[in-house]
């Protein structure tokens, strides 16, 4: 990028059920949380642009929010404000777009929002119309589980992984959220707890899969070369990546992982002229266990068909070799769509300035990676590497 | 922007009804009617990232696509596609943000496609759903119309603005729009047809409003210092301006305009460094005939409550002072709403090269102006400023 790019402040609200807070306010909360912990504070006139990520608010055709919706909530309604819908990594998608608005000398200052609501919907037609989504493939038995499941079951067939080894995912996620006040999910669980849970999709139990989530997560963005205006420690956008892949089945090289992940992942890497080597945090798209050891193998944390065993064997821990979801994870911090990539930022931003508290990770070479993978048919993914420096 | 910004090829499919066509099939055609209008040729290899805007593939949760849908509609599986969902200015905001992602350095050469397809929809339930859209304000007799009446019989009251003025509007639309052949409309209409048809929503008739339209547009982005192995007559991004402003009428400062429209042209103006006095043509929003009209005042065509006068001295026709919607405009050309804001960036790239035919514009300035507003309760504008040199 022409102008480097640094992220100065970043928040979220606690994820989970927020019956009593609309789209809005979370956005709102989020975003506020997010200024205020900017190290050294920002006036909100400051901010020159924003970005908001959303992606069920228009499902079902209730709320159609736009970038007026955010500049709103916020209380700065005539901010310039896109609103981008990109599968689940719109988020992630969203600060890859306003870093490259700061980058192209258009915006010296933006905040990125991410916010979700997906524990209610306002009528029963608009649950039974979204189950059925008008589409002659997905139309029918359309779940993420249905989505995801196959490529777990086909890596357990190759590669013979165990339904402990994923469970192992799981216990290890919800080890972490318990160190997480933000994360929706706050005890332990154990392999047993995984593989006794009720099956959705062989071989997903309800506790192999994300909850769904509301909530909302927020970053603020700004020239690398005035962020001694707001912080002594910025975190800095190295690299963003984003690639497609064929939608459908027939249309796929492979069925034990994502295309699109490896070509994101490399695309960010030469980006930010590392190696998966050089991560001392990962931070990716855990919306089922199975997702998480294949992404393992996508983002070349292991060697292809050894996702179960790098799991199995505590690498990655948050005090092992290279500690992937310190925050829980999609698995146990949780998943409001829009809100999930914003929120891995928010996780790495506070483990690269080490004020992760309890869930601190081990910094040697100061970088650490940001992954989401999803959309219809699983054809799109993001990855971001961040930098100390 | 830090990088000079060239379109260097534009094209769309007509827009109507195309039931034989997907929303993919759509994308496509627009795309490879772009790629074909680079005058040397370009190789689908040069392209870089793409960016999708799309509006109601959503609404009502029948089919969603993400960037991934368009990458696979072109043929191109890995290419990085962001989808932008931001009202009626979806397609606008997607040329300004490929623009911003040129001028970063991130990417050299990216594909700009709007599609949209409104003329079927899956389901009678979806049709219901989308009816009451679940929201406390909207939820009943919301339509466009609803919407935007309310200021055009404000600004009759307020500055004498006629009937006939806002049916002169429409006849020149449909006069503009007979000399294209990608326009929905192909005749001629009389003020009196406006006023005679059925009544949508006081002062609108059906005439006064524009149609559905199923449609998709294409405009190729690159890197101005690179332009010249495309093109020998690029046109230039000069300046992009969008903002916000309050959602509901009560937040409204003034109900004969929108304050969104006023920022937004104020912001492109200054980047580009010009008046509305230097504008050879202009692509407006004219989603009814009134919008137009209060339009004119919002860019500073005319004075405020001058506007129905202005459309009445035939200033606004193709051959008067300056020329507004060419193409015969929303009302005539039609308004895929995710294609519409490229649509008209597509227009006036032929108009500035001088190959917009029976419709031609005179050029003194060679600059001219694309403008969309729109979201739910009119909160979000988009202006482009576009120039020969």
């Amino acid at each position: 990028m022409r102008n480097k790019v640094a992220i100065v402040g970043a928040g979220m609200t606690p994820f989970g059920e927020h019956f009593d807070r609309g789209l809005e306010q979370l956005a709102a909360d989020a975003y506020r949380t997010a200024l205020a912990g900017v190290d050294k504070g920002i006036d909100p006139a400051d901010i020159e642009a924003g970005f908001f990520a959303n992606v069920m608010g228009s499902l079902g055709g209730n709320e159609i929010p736009s970038g007026a919706t955010l500049a709103n909530a916020i209380g700065l309604p005539g901010l310039p404000v896109s609103r981008i819908e990109n599968g689940c990594p719109s988020g992630s998608d969203s600060i890859r777009i306003g870093a490259m608005a700061v980058a192209s000398g258009v915006h010296d200052v933006v905040v990125v929002v991410g916010a979700e609501k997906l524990r209610e919907r306002p009528t029963k037609e608009s649950l039974l119309e979204s189950g059925r989504m008008g589409h002659p493939i997905l139309s029918y038995a359309n779940t993420a589980a249905t989505i995801f499941a196959p490529q777990a079951a086909r890596h357990m067939h190759e590669y013979g992984t165990t339904r402990e080894q994923l469970a192992m995912v799981a216990v290890k996620a919800w080890d972490n959220a318990a160190l997480n006040p933000n994360a929706q999910r706050q005890q332990s669980i154990t392999v047993d707890d995984v593989l006794n849970s009720p099956m959705v999709c062989s071989p997903f139990t309800v506790l192999d899969s994300c909850p769904q989530s509301d909530g909302a997560a927020a970053v603020v963005l700004c020239r690398a070369d005035i962020a001694h205006r707001f912080t002594d420690s910025p975190v800095y956008i190295a690299g963003v990546g984003l690639a497609t892949e064929g939608l459908y089945y027939h249309e796929k090289t492979r069925m034990t992982g994502w295309d699109c992940t490896r070509l994101a992942s490399a695309r960010a890497y030469e980006m930010a002229g590392i190696t998966a080597r050089d991560l001392d945090a990962v931070e990716l798209h855990d919306c089922f266990t199975g997702t998480e050891i294949m992404t393992y193998e996508d983002l070349g944390l292991c060697a292809e068909g050894a996702g179960g065993k790098l799991v199995e064997s505590g690498d990655t821990t948050l005090h092992g070799r290279i500690p992937v979801n310190p925050s829980g994870g999609l698995l146990a911090k949780g998943h409001p769509v829009g809100a999930t990539g914003v929120a891995q930022v928010v996780e790495l931003f506070g483990q690269l300035r080490e004020q992760a508290g309890a869930r601190q990770v081990s910094l040697r070479h100061g970088k650490a990676l940001q992954h989401n993978v999803g959309g219809y048919s699983v054809g799109i993914s993001v990855v971001t590497v961040l930098s100390r420096d």
